[in-house]
């Protein structure tokens, strides 16, 4: 116990249940780190609500003794979002895990923050409607919304804040706000909702989410095209947007990220620069658009491209392209995972990747790229030792330098993972000016800097 | 003259020339007044800048004399945003029309604030592209972000927000920032894109924007479709959304209004609810749209459709629906039109029409309704004699009423109008709690209260 005090735990135990507090060391340890290779830090305590009062109850507690909060979804983060480095108490949003409420003509679902997003898939799949961000991991809704995560379906569909219609969080001062409403448009009032998305967790405890849902498309084809260089591939994606095929999903995997690919799911897909595709609509239209795209990467030097209508082999083959961080870390035993996350302007893209790979092999760095392309954002998989100072200075190096090439074209250093402690430094660089604003509106809604201190934005360290 | 001294205009003269400052008494009352029923009040200054520089000046110099800032568009608006009931220095984005960009490849449009819409459609034609938001009056790009205006085609392509990727802002002190980059997605700092759209001049002057833009769809379809009842017609709209058809514009025009735009256009269309809808697609998924669509509405009771492909034939049938609010104007010389704007989940879109409908019968207004069905969004267009004392209050409180109506079922005062003077007695009711942080925000960013005073927010007076 760093931080707190014996009356803290007497004061929430007034409210909760000896079940809902606990000191115990693994579960402290366990909320110390998340997916990332930053360091890690264990709470003083983790608390488990069960209702936004709750919330609010443990909030004002830790406003008075002036104690940081840091809410909790499953750890999946990837730049130690998570991570109490000022210790305190993590608010663990596991028990607020339901489904509240599903308003099938509207296309809103209303869930609490812990319900994550295949638990909330499997519930719609009964009304025909599904969630559309997908950002790998089986995240929270909660953690999703507080990192504005994205993913393989947002080039169609659009990134968790364009899904969040309304959120109800807790302030730093325990009050309880809405953010929106349920109508489909508003001009009414600053928009909170996308200010507090995104906002990991500094600016409120998000304790039940409003989001738009879809219905699931009539008819989907998938498709795997493989091509000579990365370079033809980004340019084949150019392409096809710039046709108007309104794709729903499209990935790059590249040569070295195939390999990974076919040893961790036994399959025999060629090692060469592979794009996996996905498209939605109705079964006319669709036809049009897949003869389109046939045309259009032949004109980019495809050298096969293979297309699934049947549900199971689609989903054998994005299961394929989501296992691959799994595999890189299944593959290299003992090291740690360091994702890198720019995302540029999409002409600039082939660019960018072809400057990654040159460095990667300059660094001598053990690392594939895969990319949400329709995006123009991509990651590169890099399997750092971290007990290997030079490599992990390398891999640092590594980072700044395509962050710096992503900023000089006016892109951002994070595309879907957040800023957390990892992507901090780059936040002066990126938003000039602009990173005071951010400074005032947290010190206007967190004048003690309780909520997940240190994250984010750089603030003078708060008076204990 | 008011508030100003005149070493106010001394200071301003020293970058602007006189053809940039004028007090010239027309030119104060034309920016004195919107297009809305709300009184006039005159600025006592109207400035002319031609860089964000020169914005920055002037904001810095009104800071000094603690003199309120108004940026003025074309002055389309609808609830008095631009008007300086307070006086001051308005500040005229005329003279910043120019388009300075077209990232094609990016689907991105550099733009300055006074370009107007069709200003920008017209140059975009050349590269293929079109900018999607069409509020109906072709107010400016910086004067519809201000409001986060939207229009019929925000059902597909979404809200002014959804466009905007990046602006360049002067904030109260005359600082100038970036709040977005070029990339299409990023988790970077709190998202002061989207808190900057719809803050109506309360938080700074927008000098630039960079806004998406969309290919021209390969085909477009449009129909004309009338009903028994605008009942009908809106569970028609229902069960298009429910079915997944991806339908780019869907608007509603009741009986009354079907009158007045036979009237103003010289048409003969039938008199009853109609909907005008549109569909953008490739030609063999659009051909199977339109026999879903066709299916769908005549298990609503449709009562006859006609479909348009013919380029000419279409844009007579939107120019009619467009033209419905100048149709009333000239249809009621000496009245003014004030147009309600709230917006509902669709479930509850059928009932709050039918309320209206009756609610204005109950008063004896005279009033048409049209909408923007897909959104939730509809519009009663009252023509009220100012002069008529009985007649302004019957139609405020038809306002409250359905405001009222649609708080009670979760949806907002303003759907895309925005808040100015004429919303901000129902930001309580609607926000709650939350209407403090916006005050919080509105604090942190113009502590003076300089930028567009007494407008959005409620704040205690400023010192003068």
């Amino acid at each position: 116990m760093n931080t707190l005090d014996n009356s803290l735990i007497d004061k929430l135990k007034e409210f909760l249940t000896d079940h809902q507090v606990t000191t115990n060391k693994t579960i402290l340890e366990q909320h110390g780190k998340d997916e990332s290779y930053h360091g890690s830090s264990s709470p003083d305590l983790v608390v488990f609500p069960e209702s936004a009062d709750e919330v609010s109850a443990i909030v004002k507690v830790a406003d008075e003794h002036n104690t940081p909060i840091i809410p909790f979804g499953l750890g999946t983060s990837l730049e130690g979002h998570i991570i109490p480095y000022d210790h305190g108490i993590t608010i663990d949003f596991s028990l607020m895990n339901k489904v509240l409420e599903v308003r099938e003509k509207d296309f809103l679902v209303k869930v609490q923050p812990g319900v994550t997003r295949s638990m909330l898939n499997k519930e719609l799949k009964k009304y025909g409607l599904f969630f559309t961000v997908d950002p790998g991991a089986d995240a929270t809704l909660g953690g999703m919304a507080a990192t504005n995560a994205s993913g393989t379906t947002s080039v169609k569909y659009g990134v968790m804040r364009d899904q969040v219609r309304d959120l109800e969080v807790v302030l730093a001062d325990g009050e309880i706000i809405h953010t929106g409403n349920l109508a489909q448009k508003s001009s009414s009032g600053y928009n909170l909702n996308s200010l507090m998305v995104g906002s990991e967790g500094t600016l409120g405890c998000i304790t039940e989410l409003t989001l738009k849902v879809y219905g699931i498309p009539e008819h989907i084809v998938a498709a795997r095209a493989s091509f000579e260089t990365v370079g033809d591939a980004v340019e084949a994606v150019v392409s096809i947007l710039q046709a108007g095929i309104p794709i729903a999903r499209v990935e790059l995997v590249d040569e070295l990220s195939m390999t990974q690919v076919n040893l961790f799911n036994d399959t025999n897909y060629r090692e060469k620069p592979t794009l996996f595709l996905e498209f939605h609509g109705n079964e006319a239209g669709l036809k049009s658009d897949v003869e389109f795209t046939k045309e259009i990467v032949s004109d980019h030097r495809c050298e096969e491209i293979y297309f699934e209508e049947d549900n199971a082999a689609r989903n054998k083959l994005w299961e394929a392209r989501h296992n691959l961080a799994y595999a890189y870390v299944h593959g290299n035993p003992g090291k740690k995972l360091m994702v890198t996350d720019v995302c540029v302007p999409i002409s600039e893209l082939a660019g960018a990747i072809q400057y990654a790979r040159s460095q990667v092999e300059k660094l001598e760095l053990n690392g594939g790229i895969l990319g949400h392309v329709g995006d123009g954002n991509y990651h590169v998989l890099l399997m750092i030792d971290m007990n290997d100072a030079e490599e992990v200075k390398k891999a640092d190096q590594f980072n700044e330098q395509i962050v710096e090439y992503a900023l000089q074209r006016n892109g951002t250093c994070t595309g879907e993972h957040g800023v957390g402690v990892g992507k901090m430094k780059y936040q002066h660089q990126e938003h000039g000016r602009a990173l005071q604003v951010m400074e005032k509106i947290k010190l206007a809604l967190d004048p003690k800097e309780i909520l997940n201190p240190h994250k984010l934005v750089h603030m003078k360290r708060r008076n204990r």
